[in-house]
């Protein structure tokens, strides 16, 4: 920016670790945050600690399933920078919008560990899956933009392969959130399933080994 | 600081990047803490989930706008920083007054998340217009102390026209949310279609083209 | 990850330096997070500030175990990673799993906090045992699954010697948080002083020096 | 840590630098949390928002105070840190202390935007003054040792004077926060006033400057 937009952005590797400990940082906030949403409970008369925490496993498996997906997204978009050579406007103002879907997550985490016992639950776990379904459709966007403009933007040593398996897996991704939404409504457990089952995947080595390729 | 003040300030890079990182580390949390404003509803007799968190709508407005105003804080703070070369202890100082005012704004976030659409959503628009104009004039400090110790502070490779452009858009800046405060009282969604379209006009490359130059 | 997982994985010092980043973030977020626990309290009729805040007590010796225990916990994990030359998929979700341990600490201690001094210490006390054990058994699985692939992820010059005396030590150390859960039944206190006096020993050096070795 | 603990504390640059980015870190969330202590307010009938945030005053006092004296720490660790050539275990644990204090600092901040102007405010201004005072007396021990320590832990071209000066101003800055104890239960305010007025006396470069030597 010091005189000339198209010039400045050609700095390279100090620029584009800059964005990366800036998202970062919003990442290990967004994911360290996440625990305050299980608030201590106040015991009513004849009831016992012990029994009122087991009860409170909705915000356990909450607290677990977004810390697990924030961290995956955490690793993706580490993984997906180290092919990016170079950053202009756009790829920032698209990865501001990123950042912006991930700082959200703990206000629907929260709604699901509140709500995903009661009747509520189908609505409270279509809003979690609606906050995923957008972060998923963002970072397509920030793939897509990259791929467009891979001459300018990534490193030249992507090979097509690579670029085809990133693809074919991020939309995939959306899909899979996508439709968690309406089957919400059909049973939340099937979403939540579809939540906890994504993360374990990707925690096994073969999974993420296929996930990518 | 080893020895003499005047010296000390004179080890560039590193003295620059610390500042930077701590003020990232800054906008990093205060734009994460925004969503801890939006609290998990409580559903009265016969009230559905889905329809109460329709009604959030301000929550969501003021989210979003808090989130993409404090992004540009934050992408503007890091272009000026690049023309750095040297800080002293008066640019530490307004640096930190700038932190100060950044870190406040989830609070009236908040307020304009609760009562946009009550009747006192003008005083709660007007404080958050309030806080950017502070936000504007004193980064409008920080930039005219380095203009005006510029042989000091600057890189020498900085261009008269760069510093006449950014002098006018900084100036500008500040006006408007300036005029934004009296503007609430008249409808607080003057003032609020204000800030939304300031951070979109940012993120179409041509406003930022503008912007920048 | 640019073609091929195995290849990506060799980078050395700077993916080393970027999870370490990461983590710091995590565990310097989680530790100041502790105070937001402490929660101002109201003043009942005739309640004078002084007394009330006194009696606040349990909170201090909460947020301070906490502060205490995390705070080695870092300790460890930086120095853990001194001996790391390579960081493959599998550690990176283990170190995950660490990070979910550790940044779920400020709810147990919340909950000691609030019910240390009432009959349900001792299952609050339990909840806070249990996370600690939880976060030691992962410690252990990180080092361990480094220990079994010392060739391949830790630097050449570790000595036999140190491999033995960690491991010793972090078994130990899980060993004494899991024994705090069930003594936190036959009193809370015995736990407490149990954390205080692991947190006390790490601080004077010879404690240190023998947990090191 | 790789053999023997009397050598791996002489890695030098990096291992500062590892500690320094820890505790920026809490210093910079620390200081980000000191804005949900003021909490949106709920207008009573007839109540108009314009006045009750008018109301608020004590909390942007206590906020912007309790900012801007953090903030100084910060700069004040910062610049300490520009004098250490090597960490020990001891380094490494008063630090910790230091940060236990500074962490809590928000704690006592929402004490005295609650209590300030009720009867309650003297014992409110005094937790504020102890917490300060502690913090103060930490940051004494850090000195302290540092300067025992000389020869083995600070860079050699450190001048006497400089270490006379900093002695000096770091043993007054303690007795000033000390006395501002007893002070609050006189007036609130002239503990307030002290605060203020060291935050204001550092601002100024001269006041820096005689600070800093």
């Amino acid at each position: 920016m010091i005189d000339d937009r198209s010039v400045t952005h050609d700095v390279g590797d100090a620029e584009t670790n800059r964005l990366e400990a800036f998202s970062d940082g919003v990442f290990a906030i967004a994911i360290t945050l996440l625990v305050l949403q299980i608030r201590v409970p106040e015991l009513g008369p004849g009831e016992g600690l012990a029994s009122v925490l087991r009860d409170l496993w909705p915000s356990y498996i909450a607290y677990a399933t977004s810390f697990g997906l924030i961290g995956i997204i955490w690793v993706n978009h580490h993984n997906l920078f180290r092919l990016v050579r170079r950053i202009d406007h756009m790829l920032l103002m698209i990865n501001l919008a990123l950042l912006l879907c991930v700082a959200f997550i703990p206000f629907p985490t929260a709604l699901v560990a509140r709500y995903l016992r009661e009747d509520a639950g189908a609505p409270a776990v279509a809003a979690y899956g609606i906050t995923l379904t957008f972060t998923a459709i963002i970072y397509n966007c920030l793939w897509f933009y990259l791929v467009l403009n891979r001459d300018r933007l990534m490193h030249t040593n992507v090979s097509d392969a690579a670029v085809r398996h990133r693809s074919v897996r991020f939309i995939m991704g959306s899909l899979l959130y996508g439709a968690s939404v309406p089957l919400a409504f059909v049973s939340p457990w099937i979403s939540i399933a579809m939540y906890v089952g994504l993360a374990l995947l990707y925690i096994v080595p073969h999974g993420a080994a296929m996930a990518d390729r």
